[in-house]
């Protein structure tokens, strides 16, 4: 059996070297366009700064242990430029020699990846705009900060992390617009990023996005929201200017260009294997294309979301990988199956993390689904009288119907990790609100609380679908009655215009105050208090809901 | 409705607070023996070196809190003398008058907890001998340490954390005493650790715990396992000393004594409820007592182990305050009901953590269970081209005949909590190596790598269960055929003897000089290249075997 694998990084590698492990008599044939096969393309814009110092370190694996562990015939360099399903060949162009040569396939799996999106905007060819995928466009952007006018500083210096450059301009604050505006910061650039939708990290929510842009903004970065561009030029002093939609511009030494990847199916289309509805190629849950010879895998495919079911584009190293392994074990006649992707991420920001999984509100809103609910919570990374506690903010969505977990989203400066990947695991294994109430998650005071918060987000959701604590949304608040059951001192620092407070502890002697009526809707600060307050009056026949998030998640409201 | 409940500390105070939540007609009495309720018990040996500073941290709720916000009656310094199950009554006496009185329930909860284990030694209570339990433990523990015989420095300091004291003896190796001896050598003390078993940390299996030896050590404490204490001295210039079984005289300025606790039953036995195999109080799934209107939580009960289903002892404050709300639900009238104990835990090891979920191997064989298997693995916490990254030390217990996840132990500098987190929510959800294998968990190269530890520990349990990496173990080699497929600079570090060196890349051009006729072991640093190799020899016709963790579990062959 002969394996022709098309890209050499996450999917592709995996599959070549797990076929490898399983079939040592397949004869395999890695090609990769690039210079490198198996980099770590995750870390290139930790190299840009300097804070992965070597690009050594970013190359995981190479052509020579390809070929001495696993017997692998890796070709870099090496571009499929002809595909005949048909003849089940393929024609490489090695770009070193110009040579074109015809291969013969048994099975041929593509793991293309997916390209940075280059937008049809005047200028964008100008010297000094750069998109990142690769260790050459890492290079090439280290070299350009690097880059000066003064004599004798015209080389790029190693691992140098000194730059000339003053101002950047990153367009599109998903994941690598992001990372790139950290690292251009702790460069030491004045950073602008320039964001066409209302919110940075498209798979979070707004509200969550905004306390993500606060956090971006408190190192100084100017978030433009909202604004798209519309051109670049070239200034007098040889700088470029990044013109917009709404007629800003913004001054820079350099641009990056991060507004998104699109799958790359040109080879696909040579195959004449199908495309799905959202671009990507079409493959089964074992990686198989529309041709059943054929495999694909990685950024180029289209996935199954986990939660929804609905077809989706989540180009992530983890599912890469899995799928990687996936078509080589169907490969080699095993019965593996992809099991979805629940889209799992995590972001540096600045020290903090921000990180999600499952679907987001916006979706379920997107696609009609409304059997669902939410809850935010705002609990310490670990026991509060432990020094270094820092609040998590934390969102979760669960079925209204039978309270199955959907999707959870969490920012904070410590414990984010552990957070969301309990509760992927708990979505991936069909786990509900009433899972996380009772589960048994590692506790010490440096660590956790003895209610974890993965546990208070268990215990709060059940509450709600219990009809507990009926819950309200600041963005639904109408004109109900707004109770505050804060202490006078904590309103004197902010409070909500008509809202009637009325302390928790005086609460019981005071019900003659509020309206049988209206409904009543209960604000404090986390929400805990007013959990307490909504049990009281919900005994007492009053018709009451819990602000979620309390003044807390009121902080988030502008984002809507 | 009239509930009384004997214990103000996690489960009862749990309880009494969902209770009230439940229920605002119920009358709710909650006695506590010390002079503080809902206290952070977690936190006292922090406290101790002054790393949580103030003692009112630890006051997480006091009586006024609760009379207020709960409307509950809470008596503090407040002990049951008494109880007639046939009455329903309780004798409370009120160590500030003097005075007993009666009182009557309809409900009785109990949670007293555990008490230190004072064992009957010569000497145990000569003064600067403590146990550590409650605040005023703690204070009594500082004032000790503060104390001195130089004029003007005989009070106790406030929050001072210097100490005259110089050598500390830490009695017992479990999470208290671990605790305290980091504390004080926080605090500049020469400690020595003393621990009758041959290991420290008893839910970890002696391998991994050895582990964690090495790690205080590290930190100059003197360990002494396999010695018991026989006995304590006050030496002629006041000082302690502590005499060992093993003949052995250790001085000490302090004697922390932290060799386990017992449930406190004495309620129990006045109320003739049913005491269970281990000591602690028998109740049902919902924590009701062998007597329907006494329910039992948190240290004094017996909880049924999750995955082994045995009766166990589990002093964890996480299922305490699980179970006193589920006591609380069921005395509301709901359908709660406790899941059972993982045991999952985690412990400061000066800046490291340590954390285990689920059964440990030890169990398992104490039992008689033959049906699992283990592996070791010993990946980096993160990305390891992205600075910071720390080995982690896992070990995973799993069902030979099914896969089902039995339990893990993690060790690491960085990223436990979210490792064994994970496994506690699968292990909870009745998930199996297949499901790790197939997690999503977050990404990104500060906070994990594509494939997370957690994936990795799947997929090489799932390669042993299917066959494709037949496993061994180092304790039981036995005579077979070594083969060391590292390089030869690596062996020239450390290297077994006996072991044939074949270097991985030469692997499939020397598969003549490996032996058909006898079972092949094969070595490499952490068990990766091994696995390829097994896979070129298992195909090659040889009968061949990975030796877990390779020479990085080793290292922890001494613990045997």
């Amino acid at each position: 059996m002969k394996v022709i694998i098309v890209g050499g990084v996450a999917g592709g590698a995996s599959c070549a070297a797990r076929l490898r492990r399983l079939d040592e008599k397949a004869e395999i044939l890695m090609v990769e366009r690039g210079p490198y096969v198996s980099y770590a393309n995750c870390g290139l814009p930790y190299h840009v700064s300097g804070v992965i110092e070597k690009e050594s370190s970013l190359l995981v694996s190479n052509e020579a242990t390809f070929r001495e562990q696993f017997a692998i015939d890796v070709r870099t360099n090496c571009e499929v430029v002809g595909i005949s399903a048909a003849k089940k060949t393929v024609e490489l162009k090695d770009h070193k020699t110009g040579k074109v040569t015809t291969e013969s396939y048994d099975k041929l799996v593509l793991s293309p990846g997916a390209a940075p999106i280059r937008p049809n905007i005047p200028g964008f060819d100008l010297p000094g705009i750069f998109t990142l995928r690769t260790v050459p466009d890492t290079r090439a952007i280290r070299a350009w900060l690097a880059r000066n006018d003064l004599p004798g500083m015209d080389t790029y210096g190693g691992y140098q992390t000194a730059t000339k450059a003053k101002r950047a301009v990153v367009i599109g604050g998903g994941f690598i617009g992001l990372e790139m505006v950290e690292n251009l910061v702790h460069l030491g650039l004045e950073v602008t990023l320039i964001e066409k939708m209302n919110q940075v990290m498209p798979p979070l929510d707004p509200e969550i996005a905004l306390l993500v842009k606060r956090r971006i903004e408190e190192h100084k970065v100017r978030v433009e929201l909202n604004d798209g561009v519309a051109g670049f030029k070239q200034a007098a002093n040889g700088s470029l200017e990044v013109l917009t939609e709404s007629g800003k511009v913004h001054p820079a030494d350099i641009v990056i260009s991060a507004i998104g990847v699109r799958p790359e199916i040109d080879l696909a289309k040579m195959a004449g294997i199908e495309i799905g509805e959202r671009g990507g190629i079409r493959v089964d849950e074992q990686m198989r294309t529309s041709n059943p010879d054929i495999f694909a895998v990685g950024d180029a495919v289209e996935v199954k979301d986990f939660v929804t079911g609905q077809w989706s584009l989540i180009p992530l190293a983890g599912p890469a990988n899995r799928q990687g392994r996936i078509a080589a074990d169907v490969i080699a006649g095993r019965k593996s199956r992809f099991r979805g992707t629940q889209g799992t991420s995590i972001c540096l920001v600045f020290g903090a993390a921000v990180a999600s999984t499952g679907v987001s509100e916006k979706q379920l809103i997107k696609i009609g689904d409304k059997d669902y609910e939410k809850i935010y919570l705002f609990p310490n990374s670990h026991a509060g009288y432990y020094p270094g506690a820092k609040m998590l903010a934390i969102k979760v969505l669960f079925r209204k119907s039978n309270g199955r977990l959907l999707g959870a989203q969490v920012l904070g400066d410590d414990g984010v990790k552990a957070r969301v990947d309990s509760i992927a695991m708990a979505i991936q294994l069909g786990g509900t609100v009433y899972d996380l109430e009772e589960s048994e998650l590692s506790y010490a005071p440096p660590f956790g609380s003895a209610k974890d918060p993965v546990n208070f987000a268990g215990m709060m959701a059940a509450n709600v679908l219990r009809g507990d604590m009926p819950v309200a949304h600041w963005d639904s608040v109408g004109n109900a009655f707004l109770l505050d059951v804060r202490n006078p001192p904590e309103l004197a620092v902010e409070h909500v215009a008509g809202a009637v407070n009325i302390p928790l502890p005086e609460l019981r002697a005071r019900l003659g105050e509020l309206p049988r009526d209206r409904e009543i809707l209960v604000i404090c600060r986390s929400a805990q208090r007013a959990y307490y307050a909504t049990r009281i009056l919900l005994q007492n026949g009053f018709k009451v809901r819990n602000i979620s998030g309390g003044m807390l998640s009121r902080s988030m409201l502008a984002a809507k």
